[in-house]
């Protein structure tokens, strides 16, 4: 393991950082940079697969709608080099899904004022393409996942999480 | 990027930490150590905002009561540096909060066995000054924020979390 | 603070991402390789305690019990070198754990549907031993621990969040 490693390691953290960011604050605009033109996704133990930098980015903003509130944390990263340009890594996740409306088409049927808990292991593998570190591959399998139908009152902030939509 | 950036992202990285320690230990003098003397501060979208050292832990200590228990965690530092001394840092959060007794001046108004949960993106801005790097400008804007008032059966530990208190 | 320190770090948080996966998904033989052969283990304040990597895997395995799903997550790493081939190291941590059946030995009496929701702070010894940095001493000291009774609609995914696990 050499400096080298680590500086490569860094900047594997902050791709996926940024990929983590663009799915909560729904930035797809900055989602299409974080992926290789022929990456391939399968979140959800495979319930929700797409290839191709264009197909995931389809998938998730229809599937991460105006109407629900998400906060996806990404943790624990074990990050392997495994050849010029190319990294697996495996990280720990954490997801809380808000409901602000029905959404009968999400993973799971979703109803007015839910929330989901979920838990589980990424792995990915990563690529660098046209000059920067980007996910080649991309999945999770799950430890758990919780629906809570109490009703939960809760605020969510227009602005979602970005800086530059705080008026 | 350089292998001496990283040692100052990890110089960073550990003031942020200190600084979350400090909040949820309750540990007022080791909170003010990581501010700069003018630093400034506005939580909750401005909800909270203070300026000065003194001020800002005259705000936190006031708002963050002996009666509640407070978890809030930092993930996906984003640090950039953008000058000799100066950098500045994006990072996701989380925050549990735990009522024990109703606070009806906190800064939602909370009941007794309430529970808040909430999550959001902290922008900061990091200063060297007297030698060691310090937080200048901090606050937040949240992606939610949610209210449980179902009874919950809590445990609260005196020590919070302090290796010195525990017996 | 040396680049050399860096690496020795990054060692060590790739170790506890090591232990809390093999906490996680109860994977026994990836545990015994975290612990030195003397290793101390005091959990929940010391409410769990055993000596010697054999006593704290037994120790373990036989409370995380294949019917309760768990989700520990270690954060906010405040990792200082104290030696040649030693360190100690702070972590935030939160745990969630969902009891898929009662479990009346679990260190809190556990019902069925139940979920507990902690927070707290590892205090961690290291050391290199057999050419690797193993974990010495570990134990917590916790922030708060609820315990949720209303019914949850949960699902467990067999897998447990292994990929070789999954068909």
């Amino acid at each position: 393991m050499t400096v080298d490693d680590l500086l490569v390691i860094h900047q594997i953290t902050q791709l996926k950082y940024r990929y983590m960011r663009a799915v909560d604050t729904q930035d797809w605009e900055l989602l299409r940079t974080v992926f290789t033109a022929n990456a391939r996704a399968w979140y959800d133990n495979g319930a929700l697969a797409a290839e191709g930098r264009d197909g995931i980015v389809a998938m998730l903003s229809g599937s991460l709608r105006p109407t629900l509130y998400s906060s996806h944390t990404a943790l624990h990263p074990e990050i392997t080099l495994t050849g010029p340009g190319t990294a697996k890594g495996v990280w720990r996740f954490e997801d809380i899904v808000h409901f602000a409306q029905s959404d009968p088409e999400f993973v799971v049927e979703a109803q007015d004022g839910e929330r989901l808990i979920g838990a589980g292991y990424y792995y990915d593998e990563y690529a660098l393409e046209d000059g920067d570190w980007r996910i080649a591959n991309t999945g999770y399998v799950r430890l758990f996942q919780a629906r809570e139908r109490q009703p939960l009152q809760a605020e969510f902030e227009p602005a979602r999480g970005r800086l530059a939509r705080r008026a």
